[in-house]
């Protein structure tokens, strides 16, 4: 604006600009089967690729590549439905098993209705099917070289049972191989009330912010910030997604660059809405 | 993995790496005032810092600085509260002026506890206060050279009247001055159901795609995919946030470049989840 209209003095003086943030798809991660250690799964791709952590970095990790690393396929065939999930399927119309699998996974059921099942996560989150997924679920059949079932049955991947462990593991696997340890975020995509689409989620957090909370900081003209509390964590995750794709693109790990977070280190648990806080459980 | 553990063939090719996505947040945009051309201050700014808009690149605006170029300012001691407000402003505790000012701007009322109003906006979305700001609403005082009221004034600060029509000037703005025309999206920060932390969030659209359509997609082992919409202009919006920061950082614009976008234009009603499809309305 200064080529264009005369400027008032700043009632503050503007910080110097910041650069830029880079989002960058770590390639040739290739898709993991059940007992990779995920550590050198990420390791390795990030050395092939030149792209060692450098301070400050955060690296997104899909849930997926963690789950399938830990193991948690579960094959349909082979879950015994509950009666509950059995009443709960007929009402939500969906696989009995599955159902079965969902409730084993989730603290309560948030809304049921045909063609929806909302559930709060054992790990605290609102989701669809406690983010059970059956899209890249299978562990590998013939064609992709590993022994369980043939390639048509169906199979579940569960979230990873402790996202935070997985990414603080992640994180000190990177400390021991590149001397630097980035922020770790395993992402999820979620749904969301109000709007429509889902959005990248941090389920695990390891080595960075995942709430900040503004409170003290003042805007502009130095009056006290109403919206204190920004969702770091999950707007990274946000990031990651537009690059990591949702389908059969393949890049389930991001290297995010540059960004100036504030010092700390938070949890998942960190951006869940107490109950009592929430106008919408 | 390829250096480590042997790798199946894959079920289906990767596709090549995409390169990295850039978030560069735009200096020396400076404090807006009412009346200022928002297309010149923009591209004023874009010009100065050499960066020109390329093919694909997606700009995101604060909607704070559109409303300040648009004059969306209310001096709360010319607004009379309304009957409704006042009784309004005494269940959640609020100024019954910025109370009155919220029921202005929106088309019901979601949740009134102690402390938090939350309405569904004339635009469609939900949000606390109707997005109406106290931070950063001064038009500016003495101290930044306009003439309205004192320093000590309470101002609000509403959000743009259209903003995707506000987006789509500044988009034919930009595509007059450099010949190459970004998409726009105008972001402001709301809260949320479930979680913790304001995430950014696509208010008005203009010149890519708002939700995107996965279904007919596959994922890496053929099946179709489960999730079949993201977010892509809210997540953008998000990502853009986490440089554009909250408080005195004054970034209000951020050039996104390098993101690979499905083709199509959309607009920010298109995130807006209908009412019949929302379990939590």
């Amino acid at each position: 604006m200064e080529g264009s209209t005369p400027r008032p003095p700043r009632p503050r003086a503007a910080p110097p600009s910041v650069g830029a943030v880079t989002l960058t798809p770590v390639p040739g991660v290739g898709i993991a089967r059940a007992g990779d250690d995920l550590g050198l799964v990420v390791a390795d791709a990030l050395s092939r690729a030149g792209l060692e952590p450098a301070p400050g970095d955060v690296l997104v990790v899909a849930s997926k590549l963690v789950s399938r690393c830990e193991g948690r396929f579960v094959r349909l065939p082979t879950v015994e439905p509950t009666a509950d999930a059995l009443a709960l399927a007929d009402r939500v119309q969906a696989d009995p098993r599955l159902v079965t699998l969902v409730l084993r996974e989730s603290v309560g059921v948030s809304r049921a209705v045909p063609g929806a099942l909302i559930v709060r996560h054992r790990l605290g989150f609102v989701s669809a099917n406690a983010g059970i997924d059956l899209s890249n679920a299978r562990p590998g059949g013939a064609e992709d070289g590993s022994p369980e079932g043939p390639d048509d049955d169906p199979w579940a991947l569960l979230l990873p049972a402790d996202p935070d462990a997985s990414a603080a593991r992640l994180r000190e696997a990177l400390a021991a191989r590149f001397g630097t340890a980035p922020g770790v975020i395993v992402s999820d995509s979620l749904g969301r009330p109000f709007r429509l689409g889902s959005m990248g989620t941090a389920i695990g957090v390891a080595g960075l912010v995942a709430l900040w909370d503004h409170r003290g900081r003042a805007d502009l003209f130095g009056r006290p910030l109403e919206h204190t509390e920004t969702a770091i964590a999950d707007q990274i995750a946000c990031a990651a997604d537009l690059v990591a794709g949702q389908a059969d693109e393949g890049r389930p790990v991001i290297l995010v660059r540059g960004l100036l977070l504030p010092p700390g280190e938070g949890r998942s648990a960190d951006l869940l809405r107490p109950l009592d806080r929430d106008l919408y459980a």
